[in-house]
């Protein structure tokens, strides 16, 4: 992330990853103020035994693109709101140019990110894969209790 | 993709995984005009050996989501520009609940989806992942073709 | 609707089904997290007497669309406001490919949906037409009152 | 709809009622430049036995809101494209204010319109309702023919 | 105005209008819950006297497109902001189709709508083009105001 | 106008002026290019006898803003599109600050500034008010004309 | 800057110039309000050995580009944030017509229409260089501090 | 400029300098491509005396802004329109982060940004400031033809 400001937002991947067993790392980067750190992070990262690299950012969001030139690793882009709804961080990590892409999720979607860092990494594992079913398949509880809240709901017509 | 009204923009995948040597199928499927094929094709993909999904969609562009829910694949969305500039397609892509992301990649970015698919697949794949990184390296070329281009520009002030 | 989030959108129309002494249920389900408990439901309701469907959804809003595309029923999408002003989930029901529309109300406007949707009920049902011209009849009570509120303004020059 | 500008748009919810055999009639009516005309049809239309009105309109196409203004009947709005993407007319339509709601469907989406008028007139008539079903069973046909076709594409890696 | 919820906008236009001297009158009409009485007022208005129509709404914002459809008075809008930005509201006052006006000014704009009638009430009205001319020239003290507001700010380096 | 380019947008208004037999002149005035013409025309105009100024801009439309702040007379915007689908220029112009404000009506809307023009102008002025009225009243023409078209429409189903 | 109700946003920029030790001087000015004062400023500021000038302005943000119409200097242009997400101000600076450019920066972005002053300022000014070479180089201090929070942060997942 | 299809929208500025006698280079980089060699240009412009740099880009355009991170000069950002009109690149050069900003001109404005750079360069150099004087002044032709042309119009009721 480029901040600590975008700690709100990124935790969710963290506490994610820690709830699934996955080991990850978090390191502020900044593809303006730190070019050549973020250099070094890129070109080394696939070298370290990383995965997948998540990178937040907001406003002019250069941040995933700049790392996605310099790495054969997929990375997944986190628009994050600070101004323009969060459409700007948005447009500036989709439209990446043809042969460098980012994997753009949600505005402020860091859980989406992580998830999507989990499927990525269970490709071809079956037992990341059976954390990724076995997470999808708890989505359901939160409807599951959903419906018992809204079955409390009293009015006369309600069937 | 929903139809072959599609296949313009997203044979430019399919020419990259021939380029690459991957193997690959094509399928035409629609969320709201063929859900339990949808259904049947989500539901199976990974016990079919299938790695990476690529759904491209335009307009309210359901296809990828409604594929990512019934997945544990990772799921990158195309959107396609039919109308709004395929803004709609793309927000209908980004903006996934918490917990199903759909990997977004350029408006009408089906090249992009599939080097994405490419470094997805590369991941504790070394051979793939030489793949990426020659293929990455091979985009400078056209970059040095503009500059071999560019120094044939006659003006009288240009250095 | 999609969580107990959306309520305090969507108990407007409740609240107008109760007024108007039309039977109706609420249930949380999810394109995303639910999607056999979706289908089983689209499915069937026309089966089980079910006349209208109302659907809200906030951000990449596929619930309306995925339940139009299993039922023969008219389905009648609420775009949630949760992100992007609520631009994201209004594209995502409008824009429905050819063949199988939502009807869209207004940004959070549930309470249009059930008037919507008590509308449509009231299609060859002429006591329930009753109901809607009543209905309408009475807003005008609204600006009534604000004639007389806006009265008592006092200004010199007010005529 | 307001002029014959409209008709090439207009005119798939024509073709679409004859194909079902839905008896319709079309008329020119403005919001703006015959506002008489349109309080006789809309306060009219459900005497003369009309079940449901589709109006098309483009720019800040009021026409939809004001006939719903003034009758009983559900009114469907197909916002048309002439400016700004057809969004100017999407959102006069969608955005209603509290109590008159328009049921808005996709940009130049007539045939989505007539689509949704006969499933609104099929509510609580069988027989329309197995119209409905069989219309919707027949899209699959679209995407059977493109798959039949895709099957053609020569890759030596495509599966 | 559609309501009394849209007053403290449009009560800055009642106070320049005081200010100013000039009479007025306020209203609360609907085009959606009164069409008859706004098609009273809009017809009658210039037989009354009425020089110049300001009309404030929100959301699809048809009340000075059905007013200005139904009188040959100039017709002023002020797009009231209740959602997504009031950009919705300003584009169903700008885009009106050929023949039928309406002079739209900024979202919330009700002082700039008043400063207009004004303007309007004065063309070939010596004695109000002078109250125009004073009130622009006023104008400026707020500028004056703010220059010496900023000449009190200290820094070593402002000059 | 700003140029020549704009002549195709504009000449709409001097066809309507020519057709109700207003007298009025064209110029082009740049508020970027030419300032001291525009401060010139702008500050002269009320004493020169002109009573409305109709100004058409694009991109970013200073034009009528800049003649708004130095004239006591009636200002009407027209946004011409040329980028942006033309929200650039609407924006520059309905967005005005307190105490200036600019008429602003549709994009590449001239027509409707000059019938906006007309109606100022007739403020007061009883011949010139039967002018809009008949103008207005002609509008149902082309409805008219359009209902005979669609009268002519062959469907079986159709009433 | 148009007004002391700009100030929060713009004192960024006279915090910047006080603590890299470069004179200024700050006015109200509106485009609008005292079109006259701004042409006495701009006409005369390179004469007075001003070398560039910044100019703040929310809504149609007719300021900087009234401004660089009557001067040699480059004029940046803060877009302010007021309405519309400060998209209104963003597009009135950027659109400007071809031959008069308005430097813009990001919305509320003061501090960077300072720095870009400065290095404007140090084209041919090998001391000043140093200056925003030292300044670009003193903001790694915010990412560093970051990472040292960023280390404290415990999680049993985190390497 | 990142491919030689820019060429046609960044000639303008070529033909600029060309016409002012001012030398110029022109490169291919891309942020995303050639990462390394756009380090290098970066890092060393200043020094090899270089004194301003414009960058045009289309789409996620990082260009501009990546330069931005590695020099002391200033940077100026063309935003090519490639897509969504252009507002993604727009966007993706004025919203760069605090303490490295881009000089954002229009959408396709690569003539403004090279007006810009002449007047960056004439700070503090007279007779450069004297070419950009002249420019402006040259700029009045366009307006003077353009009256010309208009008066040659043939209307009745001109004046």
């Amino acid at each position: 992330m480029g901040s600590t400001s975008d700690l709100p937002v990124m935790e969710a991947a963290a506490k994610f990853f820690e709830q699934m067993e996955i080991p990850f790392e978090i390191n502020a980067l900044s593809a303006h103020r730190t070019p050549k750190e973020v250099e070094e992070f890129a070109v080394n990262a696939h070298k370290r035994g990383i995965k997948v690299i998540i990178a937040g950012a907001g406003m002019a969001a250069h941040l995933p693109g700049v790392i996605a030139a310099m790495t054969p690793l997929p990375v997944i882009g986190v628009p994050i709101k600070s101004s323009l709804e969060g459409m700007d961080a948005a447009l500036a990590m989709i439209q990446m140019p043809p042969g460098i892409p980012v994997a753009t999720v949600a505005i402020n979607g860091a859980l989406n990110a992580a998830v999507l860092a989990l499927q990525i990494m269970s490709v071809g594992d079956a037992e990341l894969q059976q954390k990724v079913i076995g997470y999808k398949e708890s989505l359901k509880d939160k409807i599951v209790k959903a419906n018992q809240e809204l079955k409390k709901l009293e009015y006369r017509y309600k069937v």
